[in-house]
């Protein structure tokens, strides 16, 4: 038999190697890398009215805690399992003072100080002043509860945002809790950095979110833009620059900024100028995460309504075959993986703004490392609020730059 | 900038140490130490009726078990894989003799001794003496199945005692398998200990029972009670004096005994006197747990009607509101986690109960290791059948010591 | 006390030791023994019409693929995580000449090549070529679709069988996949082997499928057979004798191939002479096998046709307390457990086929240890169609030998 030499296949799925993501920058738990360099930063973990007299329970960087407001009005969280024997305060009584354990009755306040013990009528003040409940310092801003999470003589100051303290004549600020921008439910089932790198990736905008999905957004946004990143002091601003048909230009800049920041003006572009809201991507653990925004509105609910739709149907109310024919964010997002195989990647020259928020990231576990703050970390009482270039807007033909330069 | 100097937050969650559980007290899997301890043991793991001709999936100390009866009548619990090739002798058929593999045939008697083989004709008895299919021993008694699942050798009588010999007129005895005491379902989602260390908690019965729940019992067990401790020869007995409105004294007595016994009087208080049934907290697996009763009755259902009720619901009728604000032991025990979380308790003077029955938990744990009997081993078929102090007596205004001393 | 001398029970549970399973027979992943052997051979992983422009996920051999049928009527399957930045290809848009993913429009032949990068207008073919999504080689035949896994310079020929080449008057190929033979429904939780071995196991027809579910096939079927095992080149034959009741005899052949081939005449006997069709256990990974089946018909819908009924109903019609009484294959062989435990078995004199086909399959471990190809590979284009023995013959009374001998 004469044989004919045959090529083999190349390229095949066989023998690839197990896939791997880079854990330093993914991974949320206490003690890892990136865990300690986002507890050096106030995060948003619920909206102001989530704080009740009903215990609730939240996730945040792989912990579970427990929300309650006092009968005096004081916000606080402390860890789920009493200190006494670890019923979880979730069963929880609150009161004026703080929160009653429903197993023995102890009360704790806002920061954990045991204010009762009525099982123990001969153990007196010093007795509980040995017990504490594991807490974390509060704030409330912008209809948002703040949570610190990190070591206690690192506490920041929480910052003010110039989008958020310069309000115009009929415009209020509004908080929001259904994960604007996330393209999905509530709560996202994968890592935050996935999400994180997709602000600083104004590229698959025309493609998923124009050529899949149809217009999603509006036509304006289906043009490939020019794009230029730019890494600034605590985050990566992208300038994208999209020639329309009738002769302007929409010169769109949006920012990812530290700590977790989205600073994405409108993709509806409903009016040109500077961003309205911050978004918060806060990791519940390394495998989902959720998003809390602020923003300027007119009128109560318009935070919401931004949510996308796809032929008016929000995401959970697609069949499963509208998911996999009109994916959007959170299926393109999702279908990385729990963790996305970074070692699978083949980033090309549309990826450098992930390339240097990656960096960005990177530098911030060094200053952890070498003792400094990292940055985006405020400590001036007397700052004044953190301003962002991002905005939409729009170049007339002949004017080359229509902004003031903003920094 | 001159700048305060800021005291640091103290006692926050930041840096707190990963949480352990005691092993040797909890784990229940063949070769642990409390494991090896609870197999010295007879353990209920059904009802007579739960053995019929229809196989029966049981789970006791992380085994899972097949239980049956043959058709003369006799009681059988045998490994669920057949020696032959591991299908389920749940799926056998219950035959005069014993249970039948589905997949050849293969016939096993109560005692795992191998019967028929019929796929073999060439094979003789002498064959099938090699072949055994893993078995336990089982006995009936007081409307309950008993299984012994530890070494041939050491095994003890079952206990006869006094509670469910000594009835009175009109009395008679009930088994019942709702998992009464529990606060929920039949299966209860924690580890056995945490319902175990519960039943020598008297001070959880105010504020659990009535603070939260609002009167759960009668208001008698309303009031904080004065306790006294006592380590017995195979349990901790827990004495509860409570001063009533009208002068008289409510004097309880609970019993937490060797190996899982909950002698534990009626908390609603129909009448006074010794203590009515006998609990037996069933260890399924290290997570799961649940309680099988014996008690003299005087109706048919007497047990049952004692489940807890709040507002007349049973606990699967609660909401998950009501669940939240009306916590029971169930959430109690269950939020505690899958295993309490010991190296974060603050054990105080009230916990002296638990702090004794660990105590005794860990001497039999000693007694085992050093090739000794644990307590509450009966061997001798003299022996009276196992007396109890517990019960809820009334002591008059005027009356020191109403009852007989019982040990 | 004069005490009676107890004698310990023997053959309990207690004690026992942990089971464990013959992993290098079993486990399937890629790199593990069997997995490798697998891969080695070429697997049917769908119907024709699975492979469309809406791409399909598909389980083989614990790998994720995805299916898809090009515009110009090609079939492939690459791996679902786009080699840009890893969204899954199962939200990619079908095209002419490809697949492209959601996120940022990469389009893939079904060989993986890179065709286009929308978002890089100054990367050109050179830098495309440095792309490959990995992939694997699809062929269509008899009505499924077929891959191979393996080392591409070891790829075989797709055999073809007599069984399916050579079509008498009025019949036809068809393809099925509800795993038929399986006795369950279509995806099966337990490991390929157990299905695989119940192949060569003929004892268990008249205990499983009528002296347990009541006559589930023919009444011939229910007589147990003589048997007679015999390993050939690439299997192990099985031959069962059945004398009915009119002095015929039965003779069935069938056979279990490499890699995973369920050569089993139809166990309703409609007609006597050679095989019908033929079957193949897919393992999809250690704990989940389907069958897929391609067989001669004479109207659409023969094969789904002869899926197990009881009492007329379908398996998943059964209600749970049906499904024990009356257990069939998948009773048996998924409560074997994930996969079985092979140090618990007591093979005996029945099991002699089950033990020659652990030597078969170790043999073939063998060859690939020592760098040849397993049995059953086809590397020769001019060899013929692979024909098997397997059949139901009916043998009359006189008639000592009337087949044509087959090898």
């Amino acid at each position: 038999m004469s044989t004919i030499p045959i090529v083999p296949d190349s390229g095949t799925a066989y023998g690839r190697k197990a896939p791997t993501h880079k854990a330093e920058l993914t991974e949320v738990g206490a003690g890892t890398p990136m865990g300690e360099l986002l507890r050096r930063y106030w995060h948003p973990i619920g909206l102001t009215r989530d704080a009740s007299d009903t215990p609730r329970e939240v996730r945040v960087l792989g912990e579970t805690l427990i929300l309650f407001r006092d009968g005096e009005g004081r916000a606080g969280v402390v860890h789920p399992r009493c200190a006494h024997r670890g019923a979880s305060l979730y069963y929880g009584k609150v009161e004026a003072r703080g929160i009653r354990c429903c197993y023995h009755g102890w009360l704790f306040d806002v920061q954990g100080h045991c204010l009762e013990q009525p099982c123990e009528p001969q153990l007196g003040e010093r007795s509980r002043g040995k017990v504490r409940q594991p807490w974390y310092p509060v704030q409330e801003r912008y209809g948002l509860i703040w949570l610190y999470l990190g070591p206690p003589d690192c506490k920041p100051l929480l910052p003010h945002y110039d989008a958020l303290e310069v309000v115009e004549t009929g415009e209020f600020i509004e908080a929001d809790d259904s994960s604007i921008g996330g393209g999905g439910p509530q709560i996202i089932p994968c890592n935050w950095l996935q999400h994180y790198e997709n602000l600083v990736d104004p590229f698959h905008v025309p493609i998923l979110h124009a050529s899949f999905s149809g217009t999603q957004f509006v036509p304006a946004m289906a043009v490939m833009p020019e794009v230029e990143f730019e890494t600034v002091e605590a985050g990566v601003r992208t300038t994208s620059l999209r020639q329309l048909p009738d002769g302007t230009t929409l010169r769109r800049i949006s920012e990812a900024a530290l700590p977790t920041l989205r600073v994405i003006p409108n993709p509806r572009i409903g009016s040109y100028g500077r961003v309205e809201s911050i978004g918060w991507v806060l990791p519940l653990d390394d495998h989902h995460f959720r998003i809390y925004v602020a923003g300027r509105v007119k009128a109560s609910g318009d935070l919401v309504r931004m949510r996308s739709r796809l032929n008016g149907k929000l995401w959970e109310e697609l069949t499963p075959e509208e998911h996999q024919r009109f994916p959007g964010d959170y299926e393109a997002q999702v279908s990385q993986g729990p963790i996305g195989a970074h070692s699978e990647e083949h980033l090309v020259t549309s990826d450098r703004g992930i390339v240097m928020i990656r960096k960005l990231l990177r530098r911030q576990l060094d200053a952890l490392r070498e003792g400094r703050d990292p940055a985006g970390i405020v400590r001036d009482p007397q700052a004044g609020p953190v301003r962002f270039a991002a905005g939409n807007y729009l170049l007339q033909r002949d004017s080359a730059q229509p902004q003031p330069a903003l920094d």
